[in-house]
This record gives C-alpha cells, sequence and structure tokens, in this order.
C-alpha cells in the first residue's frame, strides 16, 4: 500500500524520483489520466494553499474529487476518523488526502484500511507534501542539495515544516541550521542554532517559518514589529545574503513580520513558486498512490 | 414528477424494481449516463455517509453536481426552503436531494417544484434511501424477506430509519420486532415489543439504531456502558444469534454502546456492506427520477 | 486584462453587447467550452443565487470551478485577500469571482493580479453581474431602456444592487425613480423621489429591493406588515400597475414584506426569470474575462 505519510518512510532514492516527476510535470511531461478513480480530501484543519493544491493536481490527473466537507460531516455527531474513513472507503473512495490536527494519526489508521492515506499535515508532525515541494523548489535552483547550507528560522519548536525538512535535507546532503528566537529552538531536531545574521549571511537556502498567530500573535507581550528587528528578513538582511541565495516560506505569510512587505516578490524570493511547485508535487505523490508508472529512475 | 419522498407513497412492485435494479448496478450492469442533467445536495443536517453515497452515485450516473453549502447560503439571510428550492430550479437544477430537520417538509414543496425531490431524511420522519439500502442488504443475503424475523433496537421513538423499515419490510412480508429500552419503544409504530435476549436469538436480521450523542450520550445519567450490557450487542448476545442471522446499523456507529468494538466487522455484520448497497441504492433511485429506463420488471 | 468589477468601467456598447450574448446564449446559441481554464468562487458574504449561478456557468462554459471554502481557508488564519489570491493565481487558477464585505476591495487587489478578477459583490459597493441580469431581463421585454420609466423601491441607502442600476439605467436612456421609506432614500444617487402610489402607477419597471433582515427586520421597532402596507407591492397597488409593467427583486424576498406572497409568481413578476437570466448573463461575463469570441456587435 503506497501511503504516504512521512518522508522517513522513503528512501532517498524513491524521494529524489518524486522530485524529478515533479519537475518533470511541470516542464509538461504527459499524463497518464485516472478518470476512473476517486479521491476525497479531508481537510480537519485550515488551509488553502494545501487543500486547493491537492484539488487542482487531482484535477491535472483526471481523478474524481469526492466534495468532503468536515463541518457538515457526522464526524460532528462523534464518529471517529476511523469509522469516517472506513465508510468513504466502503462508498468506493480509492485514495484519501487528510489533514488532522492529532499528530500521528495515520498510525493506527494505516493498518485498517485498503487505500493508501495521503498525509496533509498532522498535528505537531509532519508535513511531507510541503518538505517535497520545497525539495523541489531548492532541485529547480541547485539540481541537488548536496553541501547547500539552508537556514530554518522562526518558531522551530511548534512547526511541522521545520521538523519533516531538517531531517529529510540532512539525509539529502545538506548542512541545516536553526536560527530565530533561542526559546523557539527545538534542541531534539539534531541541528545547530545560529545567531541569524551570521546564519543568513552564510546559506543558501532560507527557509523563513510561520509565526503563528494563534500561538503568538495574539499575545499581547508579542511584537509584531520586535519580531521583525530581530529575526525578520528585513531590507538590510537582505542585502546581506548571498545573491545566489534563495528564500522560501510556508505561508500564509504575516508581511512586515517574517519578512518585509517589499521583499515578498523580490527576485531572490521563490515563496509564489513554492506553491505553483506543490501542485507538480502532489502530482507526483497522487501517481504514486495510484501505481501510475512515471519516470524511470535515472538518478 | 417521480419524486421520492417516502417508500409509502411507492407500490411494492416499484420497491422490489428499485432493490433489484440496485443489485444489478452493484454487479456491474451498464449505466446509461446523463450528462446533460444537474442535481444539488441540499443537507441541513450534518451527514458523511448519505451526502457523499449520493456524490459518488450522482458521479457514477455522469450528472453534474452544483456545489450547495447551506452554511453560506442564503438560507442565513433568512430564505425560505421553497424560495432555495424555486432559485436552483430558475437556474437550472433538475433534480433536488433534500435532508432537513423539519418532518414532512416536502409535503408543500413537491407542488410548488417542477423538479423531482429525493429526501434524504426529513426529521423524526422518514428516511427512504437508508430503507432502500437496507432493503437491497436483506435481499442481498435471503433473497427476499418473506417471513423473515426482523428485529430493530434502540431509540425507535426518535428514529426516521426505524419508522420508514418497520413498515415497509411488513408490506413486502417480514415480520418486525421492536426491543431496546421499553421507554423508547413506540407503540404506535404497529410492532411488538420484546425482550433483547428472546428477540435476538430469534431473528434473522438484527437492525441495532444509534444513540444518539445530541439526545442521550449527553445525558449525564445515561451511561454507555450500562445501554451496551443491557441494550447492545454484546459478544454474549452474538453467541446466541443464529449463525444465518445479519446485523445492520445505519452508522454513524457509537462503538462499544450499539454494538462491541470487535463486532463491528464481523463476518456476520453488513454494516459496511450497507454502505457500500447505499451508493447502488441511491444510483436505482437517480434513474427513477431522471425516468431512465432501468431493468424490466420481472418480480 | 478583462477585469469585471463595475458596470462604470464598461462602455454603454460593451453593456448592450453582452447583454445582447446573454440573450443569445438563453436562445441556445452555441457555446465554446473553455475545458482547460479553471475558476475559483470566492464568496467571503452568503450567497445561493450568485454563487450557484456562476457554478452554473461555469458548468455550462464546460470550465474547472476549483472548491473554495472561506470557511475552512487560511483565511481564518489570518492571511490578506491579496495573499489568497495569488495563491490561486500561483497554483494554476485563471480567473477568480469574489464576493467580499469591503466596499472596492478589488480596487488595489487588481492591479497586483495578472488574472481577471468578476466582482460578485463588495460590501455597500457594486453588484454588476446583478446589474446586467437585471438589464437583460429588461431588454428581453422591451428591447431597449429607453425613455422607460424605473422604480427602484426599498433601502436604496444601503442597497448595492441599487447603486449599479441607477447609474447604468440611466445611461442607457431610462429614467430612474427612487421610492419608499424617504429617510432610506439617497440623494448622492442622482435621482429623483417620489411617492409610492404615484412612482407605480407610473413605471414600466419596479425594481423592489430587499429589506435586510440584518439591518432592520432584527430591529423590535421595524414592522414587516407597516412597511408592507407603506412600501411593499401590495394587491392594491398591483392593480394600479400599467399592465405592460414588469417586477423585479434581486431576492432573496421576504414574502409579505417587499411584495405580497400571492403576487411573487405574478405573470408581470419577473423575479424567477431574473435568476434564470443570471446564469447566461454570468456566461457571457466569462466569457469576456477569456476572451472567447462572442457575438458580433450588431448594436
Amino acid at each position: 500500500m503506497a501511503h504516504f505519510t512521512s518522508l522517513d518512510e522513503l528512501s532517498t532514492k524513491e524521494i529524489e524520483r518524486l522530485i524529478e516527476r515533479g519537475l518533470q510535470l511541470k516542464q509538461g511531461a504527459p499524463v497518464q489520466p485516472i478518470p476512473t478513480k476517486t479521491v476525497a480530501n479531508l481537510f480537519f484543519e485550515h488551509s488553502t494553499r494545501t487543500k486547493c493544491s491537492f484539488d487542482m493536481a487531482e484535477h491535472h490527473l483526471g481523478l474524481h474529487v469526492l466534495p468532503f466537507e468536515t463541518a457538515t460531516s457526522s464526524v460532528q455527531k462523534g464518529e471517529t476518523l476511523l469509522d469516517t474513513c472506513k465508510t468513504l472507503q466502503a462508498i468506493g473512495v480509492d485514495a484519501l488526502v487528510i489533514r488532522h490536527g492529532e499528530t500521528g494519526y495515520y498510525e493506527q489508521l494505516q493498518h485498517h484500511l485498503s487505500i493508501p492515506i495521503i498525509n496533509a499535515g498532522d498535528g505537531s508532525g509532519q508535513h511531507p507534501t510541503q518538505s517535497l515541494l520545497d525539495l523541489m523548489t531548492m532541485y529547480e535552483v541547485y539540481g541537488n542539495v548536496i553541501d547547500k547550507i539552508v537556514v530554518i528560522c522562526g518558531d522551530l519548536r511548534h512547526s511541522r515544516v521545520a521538523r519533516s525538512n531538517a531531517h529529510v535535507l540532512q539525509r539529502l546532503g545538506a548542512t541545516v541550521i536553526g536560527s530565530g528566537p533561542r526559546e523557539w529552538f527545538d534542541e531534539t531536531m539534531g541541528i545547530e542554532y545560529r545567531e541569524i545574521d551570521e546564519a543568513f549571511a552564510s546559506s543558501d537556502i532560507i527557509m523563513l517559518l510561520r509565526v503563528q498567530h494563534e500561538r503568538h500573535l495574539a499575545d499581547q507581550d508579542f511584537r509584531a514589529t520586535d519580531y521583525h528587528l530581530h529575526y525578520g528578513l528585513t531590507r538590510k538582511r537582505m542585502e546581506q545574503l548571498r545573491p545566489s541565495a534563495i528564500i522560501l516560506h510556508p505561508a500564509p505569510i504575516n508581511r512586515g513580520v517574517e519578512i518585509a512587505e517589499e521583499l515578498v516578490e523580490h527576485p531572490q524570493s521563490r515563496i509564489f513558486e513554492q506553491m505553483t511547485n506543490g501542485v507538480f508535487a502532489r502530482m507526483a505523490i497522487l501517481e504514486r498512490a495510484f501505481n501510475q508508472q512515471t519516470t524511470k529512475e535515472t538518478i
């Protein structure tokens, strides 16, 4: 069963094959439509990018998408996630894309289903489709990430994006550095902490993390302008970046907090390119779920 | 106008034709697509199974499904159900699938519309598409229900499933018995009450009803474990069932309340099969609404 | 870029071309499908008619509609409208239909996007697709509106329908009159106020505006029956109308308030016809957004 729950479950060879397939799809590689299959997207947490990106990827693959709204489903009557998934399986759904607030929600679930689960984010755990699109964006620029220096800056402790990325980037040969507020750094992630100005100036890839409204911005003691000054990508820090360095952000962006308003669309920013790439990364993941023949392994 | 609001409106011959058509569709009978027609699914109450099942049935028939979310519709501005339906008719919708909290909501409505209504559940009234899939599941096993003993167990008083089923089963030749808490039994349904152990041991078909969270499980005096012990399908009661007896439940299931966790997928359980059958039952109903030629009457 | 934000931006020639195209589509003019394009409908305010009408128009044009629910989007995480729109553009959406509570929301937005925006209503500003379908309904009856007398009756001050219509009707040659409660009249709209009985009796077109629940009907001092008596289309006023006069209402209707229950489907009422026309008006607008060749200009 080709579940896609965490990049840890995939070999580096398989990860690089997916990246390559995503880049080929972006360049117009032909798609073999899968019109006889149905997918349901179960988003139990807010999403624009990931949800819409999957919808678009499914459309490009000719898949049927079963409408599913968590707010009006029987989840509201207390139905468990397992029974909801088994129900969808019983009525003929062939794959499930799931975002859920519970970290590792898929661990038990995957053993009780005969259809693949694609993890679109689990609590503070993993966000492997975001990682794949991030990697695709880096490979698009650099070919690979061997010996590249990647700084991840912000609330590493609560970020599923950071966690997914830190590990896979190291497996693929990159050097990963953490930065931002010391108290938000996560010692358990197995990466080095560096002070922001030094970290930014020496990196090839700057990954800014979102300051989460629900955690920090509502906090009266938290000042967005202070954060920007101390831990954001200011115009001044921009000038210190390597000219070849690229800027990533998983979005939604807090303009003027993690990044200065006018830098969001700077030529070195790949923020909107990441979103474009997300569609193709997810097409590659969906093809895998349906065992479509994709590219030959050339890596 | 081929409304589908209550099985009481259909002859037994027509009911059995729909059951047969559903079973044929399940076995792969060819479908004549209806791509020029548009359906809207109006669900004013929570649903996973019924809503998704209709969506899937409509997909298999090649119908266009107009997205309609009650939460963001003008119903929120106080528009009546009639005006909402007339609006959809005016913009070109060809059939309406409606679940609504008001018992008998369709009675006035159907006289003001020129497009068919399919009742997907009305208050504590009817749930005829559920009845049809229940019947289909019984016919699949037994061929028909003549002289079969069916026990309906649980909150009969508030169950639209019970009400729909009790009547039609008797019309089709079955003996229907009520069981579960005495105070939840409904004398007006014209069926006999029997104590649970006796009822279960002598039945061919066990229909468990859902204990409604919103009515009972939130009640501090209500104890799920007590209910299970006194009125649920325990492992012990399972052992007393006839080996040929089948277990049905309209779902969502409260595992460990109406039925022991480990019995949900017991070989005698048809609970997930019911969901699968629901898609085909609804295809047969939709074909009827659009006057598609279906199977020849062979009953 | 073929934005469609306000009829003020279009020449009268272009407006009449759209009306004509809408009427041709209604009569069955062939459509050139646009299946390679994707549209997203962003409704930040409640809607049945406009939202469903766009969905149906998009279906008829063979467009792919990307599902987008504001309630579960990242808008809930504080994402700006601009970033939401840029995200959708980045993932491959080709046009945006937007209803938003902020008057003139599109003014800045349109300069930052490379895909067309279709305004489906902005705060108390414009509702140009409604205006177009209103015009289409008038042209269908009268051929044009030159020298026709149009009375707009109700809460002109808070109505985006009134504002859009008053201006364009005058540009197209009609005489526009305001009526209803004096205190709800808007002096800045450049139209004359007339007392209701006189206004109704002398008009060719009666446009009733909706009394907004959220503003008035919840007000304890506001009495629906008083409003009906003083400012509604009663049976008595109906008898005074010109036999050729037609009645319009943007809906949802408060039956018994703006119009007597039994007059909603009076032969002179075009209220449901407006909804039917809305689909074709929006098809014409979407064709324009995608630069489809439509009718030759024959006006």
